[in-house]
């Protein structure tokens, strides 16, 4: 059976496959994701994201089990930008979500970086479609750390929950300020920790002091994940954002612009590949390296040179067919 | 007078400026990177890389006051991904740095993520070649960090230093495992405390674990950058590694594959840049936009359409021009 049909039967090995695909840039996942694309628009995309230490994973455990307990279904995709490898090798991300992982309204992904950062917010993007075309009612996409990779990765999220815990210094504060613009709840994680009322406070202090009034008001939720407490909070929380994103408009607008911004991604490396790969003369690419390394051309005069070459060679080439 | 001349001429403020326009990517600064091409390739690029707590603040200060002692002048780009802030707005940069930034033969500059993390990689590929233009003769990349993002960015780099410090738990390996086959030259910085040799061991059975007999075997050296123990060495092996790219013909070989990339690099967004502000219909992108939303059509599909719709108008323009 092709592996867009396996999907859509429910076969998580032919969504492992087809991730895995996404993550080499295999070019054969370009068709199972342009026939999942009808399927996609379902579900609720969830970023997670904070500091490590700040105790996410037990955090999303707890979650995930609250949204199972109201029989929804949930795909977990695991972000560490800092780790070389991939699913397979977080061998602790497994153990860890391992009753979760038997459970067939599971689905978790570990993804590390092969390749480019900025490919990893993409990959992270299609991701979560293929989890979105397979069914997940919520899809979770948790980061580790909190910076601008982390802001990235999250855009993809229609819902954007930021995790602290208490007594984390001055450093984390300059990261604060740079993410805090990104989220609609805020969980002080391990309250009943020193200095919990302290982060619950900073939270809300930085909160007030953004000049534009929102429609939607971020709370700060305490939390004690490994205790279970707060979780039905968190997830409730979580539901209420998703009903404003709704009933404001809010969620069609977000989308669109996504949407806009993705395919103009898309756009992008088709036409560089379709230009690369047809169009440019390969001789005179290598003979303007030479003469960048040589420094008789830079390489911006360079590759106007080249530009305007290939319209030429376009318009000449196509005039000919037409003959 | 213009800003390449007064670069030229040795204007600290005219660098600053530059760099600034760089990161806003404002446009304006293609010219000036244009005209200083040729005036590049004499400076000896070295990044210097590890995580937070190394002490590689330190230990960049201590060597660039020994490069000063050789009368060596010393370009510094303090690169941080996950702080939103850049040059500027880093006081403590400025701070540790006080005794050099008054020196002539220094330029120190800090940079945070203005923009999309995978910029930050060629802002900082620019701002090292605007610094080898003025005529540093040492540039260094310092990055906070050791994850994919530092790897890029050190990708810039012709020698890579490693630091790390006695004491950092498993964590640590997982991230050293991605960043070794990068090192040139490693570093036990805080070589007083306890655990010294052991991160040396490891440092040393990595490295031996590498299948590849290499020309260059690189060192492990023991540094207490506070007092300025083991930092003539750090400088002499990075010189000898300089010695070593010469003579073995691989200076010549990472510039030539750098230029290729950073080539390909500025062609890529020239032409989707050309491509996107005059060949495509604008109403027939929005069309196809709002049929990627309502599922219509997917956008890889969609990205298909618009490129073969690109390559007929060329064509077709083209074909007016010559009547």
């Amino acid at each position: 059976m092709r592996i867009v049909e396996r999907i859509l039967n429910g076969d998580k090995r032919a969504v492992a496959r087809l991730i895995s695909m996404i993550e080499d840039r295999n070019r054969g996942a370009l068709k199972p994701l342009s026939e999942l694309h009808a399927r996609t628009g379902n579900a609720h995309i969830i970023g997670i994201t904070g500091p490590p230490g700040s105790g996410k994973s037990t955090l999303v455990d707890r979650l995930v089990k609250s949204y199972r307990r109201q029989e929804k279904t949930v795909g977990i995709i695991a972000v560490d930008p800092t780790s070389p490898f991939t699913g397979g090798a977080i061998l602790g991300d497994r153990i860890r979500m391992g009753d979760l992982s038997t459970d067939q309204g599971v689905f978790i992904r570990s993804m590390g970086t092969r390749g480019h950062l900025g490919g990893l917010a993409r990959t992270t993007g299609e991701v979560a479609k293929v989890l979105d075309a397979f069914g997940m009612d919520k899809v979770i996409i948790e980061t580790v750390g909190a910076g601008q990779s982390e802001v990235e990765i999250a855009s993809h999220a229609q819902t954007t929950v930021i995790v602290e815990m208490p007594g984390l210094g001055d450093e984390v504060q300059t990261i604060k300020a740079g993410i805090m613009e990104i989220g609609d709840i805020f969980v002080v994680n391990k309250a009943d920790r020193d200095g919990a009322e302290n982060t619950e406070l900073e939270f809300k202090a930085m909160l007030d002091l953004d000049p534009e009034k929102k429609e939607w008001e971020p709370p700060v939720l305490k939390v004690i994940a490994t205790q279970t407490e707060g979780i039905e909070e968190l997830r409730e929380k979580i539901e209420d954002h998703l009903t404003f994103l709704k009933s404001s408009g809010r969620l069609e607008r977000i989308n669109a612009e996504r949407t806009k911004t993705e395919f103009m991604e898309i756009l992008k490396t088709n036409l560089t590949n379709y230009i690369l790969e047809r169009s440019i003369d390969k001789g005179k690419f290598d003979e303007l390296v030479r003469q960048i390394i040589t420094r008789q051309i830079d390489p911006y005069s360079a590759a106007d040179e080249l530009t305007e070459a290939f319209e030429i060679r376009a318009g000449t080439s196509n005039s000919d067919d037409k003959d």
